[in-house]
């Protein structure tokens, strides 16, 4: 059993459990550095077991090292639960988030007597918000990928190019690095710019109007997320005001993160400041939110959370004003949080 | 409500239910036409309602025809629930699989006293099983697609090329025809295609080994799934053997189908002959699946399948071999059901 999953296993005591069966992808991911697909692990206090069925077991056995794998034939849940027996256990944490109300039948269906489960909730994800310097690591392999593909793009993006063609030259040059993207990204010019999760089109990019583009690098799982504006040609007064304001709320909220700073207390900084300009009803969404082996983690920076910020986390910061039809501003960097301050990890990308 | 939603509702009564609430992306863009996402679909007795947040309400306003757009600001669960209560039904079907067991708890909890929610299964991808005309005119345009790129891979594919510079050129060529893939394609070339589930690497094809490649284009949703073996140079008289065998069992399967037989019996029409040639230990996946919207739908052509094939279908056909370390043979083709044989849609791809 590797560290992560040691360290996983030492908080199973305090949360009534004995073993915990990982159902989420992403989560077998980080606790056994293989690509899970379609399988289960189940954690037990001295092992662990890695259970996928025909398709995949070649490469789990191929590419796990000190996890026992296992094929399930007939039903994962009586594999599972077999395995279970074996290691004398009588509490079993699920995540009731990663499995759906079907599964959950079913395994309550197969349950042997004497085997309870026991619902918790993002106990791995909680594990995943601090970042070890392997991660911080390759997370600043990500952003370099990242930063070529940013200039890249400064210098390919002209007038008279459509939104699908500067993503079409984009994406052969991310996937020639041997790279991918965190998630599809965003290309949204003038008007386009308005929707927060704008669709690529094939809308010419144009002089004197902005240009969104917030894409993410893929290296190994890890990833980035930022958004920058370009704009080629003049930029009407009005949208730089709003840009200004959007980059101010964001060095402002920048500026409060350290380890021991409530999430809910960097959000307020951002948006208080756009409300003091008369612009946060224009921002309908969270400040930022972890970014790891998911494009979307905790902790989120939001209104209502008030949990704390620690030292390792990793977070964007993505202000934003968005007038329907008209034009959207968002500036999103990544932090990493430190102890008396955080440092700006795509600083050098512009 | 359009056609696909009325033939949805019309299905409420004898499934005991007065709505139904759509959690499914796929389904409900298979019931609206737009791609849904983020956001659930109640469907009423004579109005449906696309609920979802902030981000996306400005192009659901811009993109949904005849049907309500509601955006929720604290909880998807009240917006809903007092839509249902607006339209005075009393049971409510949800699906057991497109909903975790968290989202289920929720629900019961905020669920107004009244109101039942009947777990019901996989009603949409009934509905979706058959295909209608304009569905199987989409597929058809991926088809297209896909063979245009299949044109392209025989040209480029050579050996001393590596499946990673082989997939970088598929793609963009695939995507500088506003195409998409349906899947991660699988080019594994040697040993590597004994892995059913292969992933791209760096390895250099080679000649005298197989080059095994699964891909599927994605053209407005709907999509194509096809395996073709390419032989570089002299084949080993062994792996010919083999590949002529997955080649018999296939067309052999291919020809009993027809509206009216089951899909078990096909499944053990290339079974049983490749159990004949003491092959069938190394088929260890079941003979084919629906395409559509998804590339895995109903029906499944398997062994413990005894559902019938109807008119409409699209299925795919696609016994295999692997012997594991040395190679893997897949030969896959897709076939549109017919009244009294098939039509095979990929039959000009070779």
């Amino acid at each position: 059993m590797n560290a992560k999953i040691k360290r996983f296993t030492s908080s199973f005591s305090q949360n009534g459990i004995g073993a915990f069966l990982v159902t989420k992808d992403i989560n077998i991911n980080y606790l056994t550095g293989f690509p899970a697909c379609e399988a289960w692990l189940l954690v037990g206090p001295r092992q662990a077991f890695y259970i996928t069925d025909f398709r995949y077991i070649q490469e789990a056995k191929d590419g796990l090292k000190g996890i026992s794998v296992r094929r399930y034939e007939r039903s994962i849940y009586e594999t599972a639960f077999s395995l279970i027996q074996g290691m004398n256990v009588k509490q079993v944490g699920i995540d009731a988030h990663h499995l759906t109300l079907a599964q959950y039948q079913m395994m309550e269906r197969k349950r042997p007597k004497g085997i309870r489960l026991v619902r918790t909730n993002g106990l791995v994800e909680k594990l995943r918000e601090v970042k070890g310097e392997d991660e911080i690591h390759k997370i600043r392999k990500a952003l370099m990928v990242h930063r070529e593909a940013h200039d890249f793009l400064k210098k390919i993006v002209r007038p008279g190019m459509s939104e699908k063609e500067a993503l079409l030259k984009l994406e052969y040059f991310v996937k020639s690095k041997g790279a991918g993207f965190s998630f599809d990204p965003i290309i949204a010019s003038g008007a386009n710019s308005s929707y927060p999760h704008a669709k690529v089109t094939g809308r010419k990019i144009a002089k004197h109007q902005p240009l969104l583009i917030d894409m993410g690098i893929d290296v190994e799982g890890y990833k980035s997320d930022l958004t920058r504006m370009f704009f080629l040609g003049r930029i009407p007064p009005l949208i730089k005001q709003v840009n200004d304001a959007v980059f101010e709320a964001q060095q402002r909220a920048i500026a409060k993160i350290k380890a021991g700073i409530l999430a809910s207390e960097v959000d307020y900084q951002a948006r208080n400041y756009l409300a003091k300009n008369r612009l946060a009803k224009y921002f309908g969404h969270a400040l930022g939110h972890g970014v790891g082996l998911e494009i979307h983690e905790g902790p989120r920076l939001a209104q209502n959370n008030h949990s704390v910020l620690k030292e390792g986390m990793v977070i964007t910061v993505e202000p934003a004003v968005y007038i329907p039809g008209e034009f959207g501003i968002r500036i999103e960097d990544m932090v990493l949080v430190r102890k008396n301050d955080c440092e700006i990890l795509s600083d050098d990308i512009h």
